[in-house]
């Protein structure tokens, strides 16, 4: 019953992560989460291509595409492929086992997991009217080593998301030391103003979303520009719309931060359905 | 023969981590290294006090002193305990399988893990003349949420461990993005003038380590007194002498940095021999 298994470590289903594996002992590591629709991989030539960038930045080799496709269709039965099916699934990829101390082995063996999850159902609210947003306390330190890099270093969103409980708040702004917005704990954001999307830089920190770099590329398909540049809340809270983004639900509107209620526009449903196009992975297996 | 085995998970030598675990995940966890010298864990008060301190401040319930004695002791033979045996162990504490995402789940199950090491051996020159230093380029990120705690979120120490590859070079410091210094990359740092000790604040970023605790707690004993006060490396480096500090070495003297030389004085000999009341665990097992 290999199929039923919902993760596999290095190829195989019998691996367990070792206790010496340096993701665990310093998060030195990397990972993606992705849509996968009939076996396929959404949007996987913009998801390896970061990955790779992002193991470069800590000087991880990636493994190799062909290797971690196959890993992936292990994860699926051929029924799985063939009937639609839609799941997520988190790569995480480490520089693999390590002595004790920072030093990094001369001869790494990077480690790759593949975990398969449901995919989400979210309220046809989200859709209809927007979602509602908390306001973190817990702050996105400046670390422009790290800056735009999704590693495993990540106890700052853990501590952000632990702020708030009510289940219909579906994320939460997080902003740097010096009050400016950089992102969501499990999104990034952009304010409207016109016909003009900005988002934050996210040079000294922040995680650079692969569905915020597609709707920087594709605005112009419906007539808007797309600015990067820092902002705080006051210029979110004076913006025609905010919009979050990520690879799972594409793009939402939010609708409420606090006291502040925008109206709903299609800005969002415009930004999904640019989105659509995903980029599948075009092998056939 | 169990007691050949190098670490132990959730008290059984047959579990590994989960790829599900949040340490892995997140770096969702915190972490302590201490010396065992006849299967005693020196300074244990300080360590598991600093443990549940460092638990607390991540929301984690840190697991009793009696499981995690009971665990450390599976490590270490009969033998090894009676033959004056010294290793060193580190603990992992973290805040065990989650579901995907951010948000902790409702009822949580930490993970305990402790891994048994030899312990390293120095060269006499580092006793007798002192070590080197490197100063590293990775800056340390202000997160006042975070200052001090020792958790697994390690990748500033990753990264600057990589700077150097000279094995006579023994640790780096480490600056913040002000410029100051705040620690080395596995070490406390002190420096000396006349009678006075002067050691960083960790407010904002670096590990508070228990010796460094120790030797601020300890110092008057040979008639220093102890400032925490920030420092920029132009004061470092006119300081009359430089200490580096943690739970395995004690106490070293730094000889060198760059082209700066410092003269041999008695003070790491004299601040390890005031550390060496190592407060054992006093029970009998």
């Amino acid at each position: 019953m290999l199929h039923t298994q919902t993760y596999i470590v290095n190829g195989s289903f019998d691996y367990a992560i070792s206790p010496l594996d340096r993701g665990f002992a310093y998060g030195d590591g990397v990972f993606r989460t992705m849509i996968i629709r009939n076996g396929l991989p959404e949007c996987w030539p913009q998801h390896y291509q970061k990955l790779v960038a992002d193991c470069a930045a800590i000087k991880i080799v990636c493994p190799s595409a062909e290797l971690l496709i196959s890993d992936l269709q292990q994860l699926f039965t051929q029924q799985e492929i063939t009937e639609n099916a839609v799941a997520v699934v988190k790569i995480i990829i480490t520089r693999g086992e390590g002595e004790r101390g920072y030093a990094a082995p001369a001869i790494t063996n990077p480690l790759r997991v593949l975990i398969k999850t449901d995919m989400p159902t979210y309220p046809n609210s989200y859709f209809s009217d927007g979602v509602d947003l908390h306001i973190c306390k817990t702050p996105i330190a400046a670390q422009p080593l790290l800056a735009g890099v999704k590693h495993l270093n990540r106890l700052e969103n853990v501590l952000a998301r632990m702020e708030w409980a009510d289940p219909n708040t579906l994320d939460g702004i997080m902003l740097d030391c010096e009050q400016q917005v950089i992102e969501c704990t499990s999104a990034n954001i952009f304010i409207c103003n016109g016909d003009t999307l900005t988002t934050p830089s996210l040079n000294l920190c922040g995680i650079a979303g692969i569905t915020r770099q597609r709707v920087i590329d594709l605005a112009h398909l419906i007539g808007l520009t797309v600015k990067i540049e820092s902002f705080k809340l006051d210029q979110l809270f004076a913006a025609d719309a905010v919009i979050i983004t990520n690879s799972i639900y594409g793009a939402f509107q939010v609708k409420s931060i606090q006291h502040k209620r925008w109206a709903m526009t299609s800005l969002a449903a415009d930004l999904r359905e640019i989105l659509k196009e995903k980029f599948y992975l075009k092998e056939n297996f």
